[in-house]
């Protein structure tokens, strides 16, 4: 028997865990769910016979070591910033360890111990990264092995909510709302574009984004990623001319989401006191009321569309000019605004996510300008099992089982972009009804 | 004899060593000035009899603590985030401490400490913040004698060059030149209008400049600072309708930085590798050269002007769109930016710097709306002795002056914000040249 640990219960583990548990007879697993909350873990392993369920303080060293010592493989769904503290036990007491975050420069500079170690560290194995790194290598691979020279890749992904659900907005929270409100604020977006590093600051990322048509589903929306450009060595595209990542979304939403950000209500540094303040003091507390005219006169003037426009119905169906009381005593602006959206964004028990991913890979072959182009639609089956918890759990499942049989090779702190690891992956992911359509045009 | 020591002894120390020195031997001083650079601290006393000139490193604890042990009152010009090093020394051995940077909440918590053992310790007391506040508290002291209810105060102070030796951007570096760039992206302006607080964020806040008269001078243009609320208890105006500080710039400034803050560059967070880039390069990495046209008719295009349109000649006369190098390997958009700024508008020895200082005051007497305006212009002497050194050393000088002659009899951590050193300060600083200009409307 081999024994899998698992380090958080939280919303994205549910899959996971299922797949495991389902797995654990044939496998000859056995599965401990360890979370700070042990009631929690114990609802997700409901009793199963292969499975048990801890309380864990992943501040407790004792308890924690005691709890990797028996492990073969640890999973940690920690935030983050947490994990290198189970890395270094699984580091000291020999264990295979996977994340679904990004690799950081702590955990890459383990590489030479974990590789000395015959261990494997795996990481960005979830959907974004995860199953970007998979798809794209395989598309890199094809595209190379034809003898094609690729001159642009782009990727997009985006976390929705399926159309029979959506809102007038064209979005729901089903992913951290907060990021959804702080998007673009990292940094400038950096990308490169016919040979050149291209910046596209926050102040001109919803402004200027793009309209992506994907293959059955139409026209989305797509604005750039922070970082780009450190995923061209990753993918082994060094030389091509055009490469960057975005975020999808519905129609509309970027130029919706450009009023909210010109009128500063997206800030993340002012306190501001919220006393007696509705939510219209609030937007007006940003945006001057013009002489002689209604507040909604003076929104509409400011988006550029008469009182009844498209945008200005969507400010005011926030509750923009109302005389609503805001929720929160105090915060920052952005802090405001998301008390203001998620009532009006919330995701219901009866809605169904979507996650969209799409790569265009364009290539020269015998002279000839090519796309190669994937793309991936997961539709949430319920509450629990939705797209994000099935495209982030399954990736790290399946390479669980990959890891334990001993069917990947290479050790290390590594990432899954080589075939070794994408190809088993991606064809027990279209087994289980996440699947990317593959299309070629030129 | 009455000691003084003065620590730092860099570019806006010139005056204040000069004031101090020129009444030495009237007040029974000698002037102790240390500084990292001992050369420099000899350099600025010129072996003056009552002056002693010494190297110290401001960790060196024993060295520190033996000159303000012989000292009677020590005034700090060091970096702010140094002050409380000497200050916690005289608050310990029992001597007054003057500087010219804003309280602290370390040093405010101080305050009870220092009171209780008779000292002073004088903050706010040179430019901005010192003079503002010495000369708003005059006006604001008048209304109420007079019977008056302020209504609106607005401040507006900026560090310009004077006309006769402008450039065509009607800017030079007269002060930390790297703060010009950044300005604004502390956090959203916050301010009070018409009863309300009101928030300005960064993308608005040049694009929404003021424009303001200041009399005898013509039209400024005015940005708001971050953070004007905190002023109104300073000043007693406590239900006050409209309360705001800005800084001044000549007309067309504002205009012409919104490009530049639009298209990015001001940005200070993403790290930019520089290699091989010319300046034209930096620019069309942030701006997409439209298809068919030059870079020039691109810049034209987003800026919104004919190609010889005024602004578009600002960008070009930087060297936008040249094939010129950049100064530096690598650096934030904000670093760069800098970089290429610091050539065009370096101030030359036989330039004049320019502080303008504008307050308004409206307030109701009697039934009807009056406006108090007080203004002043101080334009530089030579390089040494420049408007800003004059302006924020004399006031500091002057203030020693009265605390040593035991005129103050406030005691504590104080700023300048009553009568007892406003009305003294303020007609010393008259008779050096420094002095407002009265107006009354309505």
């Amino acid at each position: 028997m081999k024994n899998i640990l698992l380090l958080g219960a939280g919303r994205s583990a549910s899959t996971l865990i299922q797949y495991l548990l389902d797995h654990a007879a044939t496998e000859e697993w056995t599965v401990t769910v360890a979370d700070a909350s042990a009631e929690l873990a114990a609802a997700k392993t409901q009793g199963h016979p292969a499975a048990s369920a801890v309380g864990l303080s992943i501040q407790d060293e004792e308890a924690r070591k005691a709890l990797i010592g028996k492990a073969d493989l640890v999973v940690s769904l920690l935030p983050p910033h947490m994990h290198m503290i189970p890395a270094m036990d699984c580091l000291e007491m020999g264990k295979h360890f996977i994340t679904a975050s990004y690799e950081s420069k702590e955990m890459a500079a383990l590489h030479a111990e974990v590789e000395a170690k015959g261990l494997i560290f795996l990481n960005e194995m979830g959907l974004d990264p995860g199953i970007d790194h998979l798809s794209a290598m395989e598309m890199v691979d094809e595209v190379r092995s034809r003898g094609g020279e690729p001159v642009a890749f782009r990727s997009y992904c985006g976390a929705l909510v399926a159309p029979d659900s959506n809102n007038e907005w064209g979005y729901k929270f089903t992913w951290a709302p907060m990021n959804v409100v702080l998007a673009g604020q990292g940094g400038t977006a950096t990308y490169l574009q016919d040979g050149r590093t291209r910046y596209q600051v926050y102040q001109r990322l919803f402004s200027e984004a793009e309209t992506v048509e994907v293959p059955d589903w139409g026209k989305f929306e797509a604005y750039k990623n922070r970082d780009s450009l450190s995923y061209i060595s990753k993918y082994g595209l060094e030389g091509i001319k055009t490469f960057y990542r975005a975020t999808l979304r519905f129609r509309g939403y970027c130029r919706f989401w450009n009023h909210l950000l010109r009128l500063g209500l997206t800030e993340n540094v002012t306190k501001i006191s919220t006393e007696g303040m509705t939510k219209g003091d609030f937007l007006f507390s940003f945006l001057e009321e013009l002489p002689g005219k209604s507040r909604l006169e003076s929104l509409a003037a400011f988006v550029g569309e008469t009182p009844n426009g498209d945008n200005v119905s969507k400010l005011v169906n926030l509750g923009l000019i109302s005389d609503e009381p805001i929720d929160i005593a105090s915060g920052t602006p952005a802090e405001i605004l998301l008390s203001i959206l998620e009532p009006k964004w919330k995701f219901e028990d009866d809605d169904h996510d979507l996650i969209v991913m799409l790569h265009q890979l364009d290539f020269t072959l015998k002279g000839r300008t090519k796309r190669l182009s994937y793309h991936m639609v997961v539709k949430g089956k319920d509450p629990v099992h939705t797209a994000v918890s099935r495209t982030v759990g399954l990736p790290a499942a399946i390479a669980a089982k990959l890891i334990l049989r001993g069917e990947i090779t290479r050790k290390g702190v590594i990432i899954p972009n080589f075939r070794e690891i994408y190809d088993p992956v991606l064809r027990e992911l279209e087994e289980l009804g996440i699947g990317f359509v593959r299309g070629e045009q030129g």
